[in-house]
């Protein structure tokens, strides 16, 4: 059973899922990549190497766990955190540490091998997207939860362990550190000013226009002012909304569209680096109700790309504090001038 | 000139350091590794080529910049933060920032190119952690600090770009992140129960044992009960002291036999992995005698050892939210048996 712990000092909860692993020693050969399946389960035709699907698009007529799908959301074979169970939580000494339950589920992107997200047309990006909103909505009844993290890790480095199109969903029994930090960030910003941090930021950016890289009528990306990252970006809603999972349709769309432009762009502007993406949504207000009222308008969902162009220096992680080589508005200038 | 930019959401600051760089289409190329260069400019008989040195631990009757060194620490040719100047802050509209003023200066840490610091003998050990403690004791000097970063960097992907063995200082005029994080955390908990925190977390290892990997008469060395990575380690000093710029020549002497004989642990255990060591030492009290009164009883410095074994995951960084395949009782085992 995976167990999450607590770091005393900073409060950060680790998962530490040491039934994934191989035995210490095999971290000695650290020159050994985990070689591909031979066969890869989740390409069409193979469904029956898979756990059952929970949520797929499928083509009219076809049945659950056969061929005719589009996008189709699996049981991850080797969860970090597990479904069944309780929430027991408990001391050790002064430490705290809970049972490891929650959810993790694959999004299978497409049938295709070889079809990156951003090379689908669009229907089939707006697919994926319906599956991330659909996911989030039903995963967010379980009471035991409260977040869902949504994200993609496009390559090795960036920590995908296979090559075939898809993306991942965590269930929490806990809001991850840096969540809170926003929502904080956004409630003390709300209770200063009265006025909503993201809808500010997306003013300023549009007014001075220096960090856009792509708009459309329902959303805009740009390099953040503080990108961490070089070629960092962030897509924000125009639509003031704290959960993803409350998109509407016309948004499903439009939010298709721009990922699928900004992925292309970073694809052909700077040769497909390995990227991640993550989905900064509210979290559940089922456990703290009160705490998270003023949530709907001081909190906006949005969503972070981050190119793994550069190595990760440990100082940065232990610290958080990063060095960015790239000035956000030189890359802003040079990925919008990338033709998709 | 680099600068500082903050993050308005988190509050997290940025180095933005593009003179660094090279132009935004060099990133395309991300599988051109940085070669070495022909001539070692950290080599004995090269002294000429670095900037003259800030400090050196010689040989009797040698002469600064030239041979006779066993450690000698110089400015960082490609600074990322610029010791002229005034620390100008400024509003952007809503966001900060500030001018990137601040010291970045490099410890080699022997005069041999393939002598890992594991592999001198003690005496070499002690002579770079005193580099140490001398240049975090002079940078405090500077007003205009507020943090010195002390860390290394061992091997590419943990974010080494030369390959003699060296170790990296930088004079920061905000205090990171994480290093706030730890000390509002340890306040916190002072505050609650007038009890240090690394002394309870210090008191609870020891006499749990199962997590202690080496101890010696001034320190002990274990992997913490909510590690990040696998094979995770601290160094905690047994003596309460908030500034490790403040340790006494014997602990000098013991930091280095257990920095030594742990490092000696991961090189032999574990086939030489990458891995990042970062000093976690009290910020400068200049600016805010105030705030920080309790530090000296609240706050403890140590050293977190990170081994980069497996891949950081994008969404861990987007998230702070880490996943350990490998429980700390099994690596602290494993490590404890190696022999050295």
């Amino acid at each position: 059973m995976p167990e999450l712990r607590q770091d005393p000092v900073v409060g950060r909860w680790v998962i530490v899922a040491s039934e994934r692993t191989r035995c210490p020693t095999d971290f000695a050969d650290h020159h050994n990549h985990v070689p591909e399946p031979r066969i890869n389960p989740f390409s069409e035709g193979n469904e029956g190497l898979t756990p059952p699907e929970i949520f797929a698009v499928r083509a009219p007529g076809s049945k659950p766990n056969e061929r005719g799908w589009k996008v189709r959301v699996i049981p991850n074979k080797f969860p970090v955190l597990r479904i069944e169970g309780n929430l027991d939580k408990e001391g050790d000494g002064m430490y705290d540490r809970m049972n490891g339950i929650g959810a993790h589920e694959v999004v299978i992107e497409t049938p295709q091998h070889d079809q990156q997200l951003e090379e689908q047309p669009l229907e089939g990006v707006a697919s994926v997207v319906e599956a991330y909103r659909v996911r989030i909505a039903d995963l967010l009844k379980d009471t035991r939860f409260r977040y869902v993290l949504v994200f993609k890790n496009f390559g090795r480095d960036a920590g995908a362990a296979l090559s075939h199109p898809h993306s991942q969903i965590i269930a929490t029994p806990v809001t991850p550190k840096v969540m809170k930090e926003k929502l904080a960030g956004a409630q003390h910003y709300y209770e200063q000013k009265e006025r909503n941090i993201f809808a500010d930021i997306l003013k300023q950016e549009l007014r001075d226009s220096r960090r856009i890289v792509y708009q459309n009528a329902g959303f805009v990306c740009f390099c953040p002012y503080a990108s961490r990252f070089p070629f960092e970006l962030c897509i924000m809603p125009r639509r003031q909304l704290a959960d993803f999972y409350r998109i509407e349709s016309n948004e499903v769309l439009q939010l298709a569209d721009i990922l699928k432009i900004v992925l292309l762009k970073l694809h052909r502007g700077l040769n497909q680096p390995q990227y991640n993406y993550l989905i900064h949504t509210a979290p559940s207000r089922y456990a703290k109700k009160g705490y998270w009222t003023t949530l709907e308008q001081d909190f906006r969902w949005h969503i972070e790309i981050t190119p793994r162009l550069t190595q990760i220096a440990g100082f940065e992680v232990g610290t958080g504090f990063y060095v960015n080589p790239v000035l956000p508005e030189d890359a802003a200038l040079f990925l919008k001038d990338v033709e998709v």
